[in-house]
């Protein structure tokens, strides 16, 4: 366990977002991002991956915002003459979705200009780098699931719990159909509004089942009780806690309040980075629950980790290209060689951020609940 | 109509949040507020509803917040020794929910402690001032129903539009009912997003509905479009492009995706402040298609503005007491003299604010399609 922790931990402090590479000449084609709130000019994105950030704060002494230097401290901001503070990254940004915040003399503020999503157990501000890619996780006219915000009982913590549940278009109107159903988790300091706000899961979905790409599956989504272990004390995590309520409370809920089809064959589990540890432990601690694993930055299994190799359908692990790539394909190949149905997949280009997620889901779906 | 704006306007700037009357001892048994980001300390609330507040930005000259002082420039922060700001309001809040945000040498920022609600066409920070009558909007042990997040397709917009559609307990279990609708809007600078996350419409619903108060019913709620008119311009609005996206678009979609009962004796309409405004006029230029009239702090109605009384169940008309509450009071009299069944509300202590708009919802949900 603690071998793979270590791996997790590496996984964990890879580059993020902020591409190394030579830095061409900035192309004064800067548009607001699409994260930005109504109306909103700023934050702004070039064709290059370059952002640029404008922050009112007239009587301040130094403003700055997180992003930028490879975690050097992120980008300095100058003030302008209309009392202003403007900046833009040294160089370009990884594509897809990044977590930012502002200092503003010493304090840690959220961009008034960008959305907050949920990340570093703070609502944080988020800009999206256009990708070569963005179609898949589009916002197309084609028809759309929903998405239900559910609150389920919850004994073991004496409360009511929130879950949100993906279903896939036509859910409401063709009473008939069953669905098979995966458990997808977020990552240490977020929660469970992650995976449709920054990962876009529900858009994903409907755009791959317009293009008849998957069979129809529901999402469940709800928060993973990370949190309440800091960040460098991860190792302390304890799952039985938050398998208690995913096993034993959220899906028999799942079960009795949605058309599932609910046996382990057609249960999937999922998560990234801390939610891929979870995915880890709690596939392993409960083989009888889930059929397909799949494992986000979040780790790897060997084949002894399994005890029971029929039972399994899928073992996919993925990770970004700036993270430790070879030690998932790597993995995925031992578990090949030992008879699993095992897929690995490299995000090209990203690191330890949501468009490495993205992607994964995207390839993972299409690989689910097949037989 | 220039007459019904003139009101409109009038409650739109009546006192917000902060009581006038004698400013007693402060009492130390301050707490966090229930609408802090996880593990926040801070802003804090006292038994009396002072509001105290605590912003970290160690080099700042000057910290502010927007709530405290009636509309006069909010509470000034001193600097503490320990590099954070502090204040305390200088008397106390009304009961309920308050919008505010934080200013950091000149410029808006949200505290970073509070969760964000959209409201003033940004995300504000938000924060809970404790109601004697609480209890009513309170998460409690009690079947919940579900909000289902839908992007419904508009072709007058071009676009996917999103609605939230809250279902009651048991709507996924019994497939055998089907249930009258309101349409609920939100007001000026707001979204689709503040009536649950606000109003906490859906628990309000949960609670009614466990108590046998009410005969359960959906609620549907979507952007008004209210905001791309500037907040002192706003008799420019012209209510027709929504009117469309909600009667032609959304209503249809709701009715083949939802079980509802389809028909004008079915559907409500309800919408504060500027949704009050804007379901007088779609009531009035639509009189086939909701029975049910609701004006919360958001206008009133002439017994001439209603066409056809026979196709009209009720007329509800409500605001808070520092407001103005006679001119509601009179108006649903009139209407009652001339045969409408006509019902006001005034919720005591409170003003052009989310606890006059909850207390609302709680006095109207009863009186809904009751025959």
């Amino acid at each position: 366990m603690k071998q793979h922790l270590f791996i997790f931990f590496f996984l964990l402090i890879g580059p993020c977002g902020f591409s190394q590479a030579d830095q061409p000449a900035v192309k004064e084609d800067f548009k607001p991002s699409t994260l930005n709130q109504p109306g909103q000019e700023y934050p702004q994105v070039n064709s290059q991956g370059y952002a640029r950030f404008r922050i009112q704060a007239v009587a301040a002494d130094s403003v700055g915002v997180s992003l930028g230097l490879g975690g050097k401290g992120g980008t300095k901001l100058a003030k302008t003459e209309d009392g202003y503070w403007m900046g833009t990254t040294a160089g370009p940004m990884d594509e897809g979705f990044h977590y930012y915040n502002v200092n503003i003399d010493g304090g840690k503020f959220n961009d008034p200009g960008a959305l907050n999503f949920y990340g570093s157990v703070r609502w944080e501000s988020g800009i999206e780098i256009p990708a070569h890619d963005q179609d898949f996780y589009a916002l197309k006219d084609v028809p759309h699931g929903s998405v239900h915000q559910v609150l389920f009982p919850s004994e073991s913590t004496h409360t009511s719990r929130r879950a949100f549940v993906y279903t896939p278009p036509g859910y409401e109107k063709d009473q008939s159909v069953r669905y098979p159903v995966l458990y997808l988790q977020h990552g240490w300091g977020e929660d469970e509004t992650a995976w449709t706000n920054q990962g876009r899961a529900n858009l994903i979905m409907d755009n791959l089942i317009a293009e008849g790409q998957i069979k129809p599956f529901l999402i469940v989504m709800t928060y993973g009780m990370t949190n309440d272990v800091k960040f460098g004390r991860i190792r302390e995590f304890d799952v039985k806690y938050f398998q208690a309520v995913l096993v034993d409370e959220l899906i028999p809920y799942v079960e009795s309040n949605f058309r599932t089809i609910a046996d382990q064959q057609h249960r999937a589990m999922a998560g990234l980075s801390m939610g891929g540890m979870e995915t880890r432990m709690i596939t392993m601690n409960r083989p009888e629950v889930f059929s397909h694993y799949a494992l986000l930055s979040g780790g790897t299994y060997k084949p002894e980790d399994i005890r029971d190799k029929s039972k399994v359908k899928l073992v996919f692990l993925s990770c970004g290209s700036k993270e430790r790539p070879d030690g998932v394909k790597s993995a995925a190949a031992a578990l090949k060689d030992a008879g699993f149905n095992s897929v690995s997949y490299i995000s090209e280009g990203t690191a330890h951020e949501f468009q490495t997620w993205r992607r994964s889901l995207r390839e993972l779906a299409p690989l689910l609940f097949r037989n």
